[in-house]
């Protein structure tokens, strides 16, 4: 059966992915991506220009599925209730249902492990790692805005911190997963980040 | 002038350190640690074995300088105060102490950078890795374990989770620090952590 081209590009991107989260972007070569995505090296160069143009595509694919992912959800939250709260607490019990899903320790984020190889980056794939980060900030930052005119905060906090916050807590979470294999770590520091949410702007009781 | 024996390891030790958290493991080469650190092929293997002679020898001491920081600071906390919540709250506040002072975002976690890149690591590497950020569990679970029975928390929390909490803030400002170039990621998600454990523990008001 004739694989049309774009079905093998994602393989590629898929092999590549798999591969680097476990490896590194150095530790990647070629040859291995072939090899993992069965696919000949004469099709490899009809997608991509080099190493450099895959990891690229790579973190462009990424940014825009956590970015789809983020407004998804978002888009739920703000469903699910009226108050910006609420929402909020909301959004993290969405993503905590999401990782609690997870029984093996391999995920990860791809943004992260580029951040650990920054020298072996183009300045480019450098800029659009830290641009989907921003746009948590950008998004959630406006929405904690909007809680904290609401609900005044039991400690002094801005609101793109606690946005900053949430991507933090999941990029710590994946660390302490790797490296201790317990997948369990997600949804745990992000029950903390919520908990943390909910005592900050609760009323004095 | 002559260079003893432990003073070139020690400068091989700094240099593969300092390219690996740019380059990741794969990325960097013997050759490229000979040149960094102006030494000979016959003095890095006069010294370590093999490549991964030497990534298992720079997480040991990695693991040793981070245990002996985190005794270190908890003895002061413990020196500063009787009571085991504001001994955390004082530990915490040392390192944004410390951190405060960082004004590249060139820092980061030797572990976590490790993390991203396991499929290259032999499997004692990964053990003493897992060990080092268990220590933390053990040390500060202990500390929280005292703090929960002397002040009723808001929220049901583990003392075993609230110090994996520590690390964690840690290692995700180090990803948000590096992804966004932003040194003060790590005070601001340790202040923070810090605000969480206060409000946890704070009697209802």
């Amino acid at each position: 059966m004739p694989k049309s081209g774009e079905n093998t590009k994602i393989r590629i991107l898929d092999a590549a992915h798999a591969l680097i989260m476990g490896h590194g972007l150095a530790g990647t070569s070629i040859d291995m991506v072939l090899e993992k995505a069965e696919i000949t090296k004469g099709a490899f160069f009809y997608h991509f220009k080099s190493k450099s143009d895959l990891a690229r595509a790579l973190v462009e694919r990424y940014a825009n599925q956590d970015a789809a992912h983020l407004e998804e959800n978002l888009k739920r939250a703000e469903k699910l209730s009226r108050d910006p709260l609420q929402q909020v607490l909301i959004l993290i019990g969405l993503f905590q249902e999401e990782v609690e899903q997870l029984t093996e320790p391999g995920g990860g984020c791809l943004i992260a492990s580029y951040t650990y190889q920054f020298e072996e980056l183009d300045a480019d794939i450098r800029e659009i790692s830290a641009q989907a980060v921003l746009l948590w900030r950008q998004r959630l930052g406006a929405k904690f805005e909007e809680v904290i005119a609401k609900y005044p905060p039991r400690l002094v906090v801005r609101a793109q911190d606690l946005a900053d916050g949430v991507v933090s807590t999941f990029e710590g979470a994946f660390v302490m997963m790797r490296v201790l294999r317990e997948p369990t770590q997600l949804s745990m520091q992000l029950a903390h980040y919520r908990n943390y949410i909910e005592l900050l702007f609760s009323s004095a009781q």
